[in-house]
């Protein structure tokens, strides 16, 4: 299952190292505590709607953008985890009759 | 300031509205009670990564679906939340000296 909050703080966390920035200059110009954003990064907390927003303008982007990014991560998230189809049985037993012919 | 959660709220209670169920369904089929989801819609609550994902599935979306509509409605309403632009000083003073010249 993708979990959200784990791929939330994976794109905060890798935003904010593109930017060459601290966890301690992030989480004072967003006002949030170091513990928390560092919380959100790990993915073991779930943000509150007013400290994204506040994390998000930190960062430089508008809640949308991030928003933006955030899809197209848990929708890259979604493509691994879906099941790998097997091998269509018919097929298989036809180059299983085709060995056994052989 | 635009709230996340106020619009997820909104978005999951348009769909599901669109789709003609009740809460009552679809708190059954994502397995959440009945009062969470209704909280969620309300906007009262933070969702869960884990209830926001089985909200998601049981209106038939995958989660990064959601979010593509989620991304929409925040631009949408982030578009509307901006100052609107004052008139340029310049040209309301131009205007200005044309109307006493005249």
């Amino acid at each position: 299952m993708v979990l959200l909050r784990q791929e939330l703080g994976e794109l905060l966390r890798e935003t904010r190292r593109d930017q060459g920035r601290t966890l301690r200059e992030v989480s004072a110009a967003a006002n949030v505590s170091l513990g928390y954003l560092s919380e959100l990064e790990r993915g073991t907390k779930e943000a509150s709607s007013e400290l994204l927003q506040s994390v998000s303008l930190a960062l430089g982007l508008q809640l949308s953008e991030l928003l933006v990014d955030l899809t197209e991560r848990v929708a890259r998230a979604e493509a691994m985890t879906q099941p790998v189809p097997l091998p269509v049985a018919g097929v298989t037993r036809v180059a299983a009759a085709r060995r056994s012919a052989a």
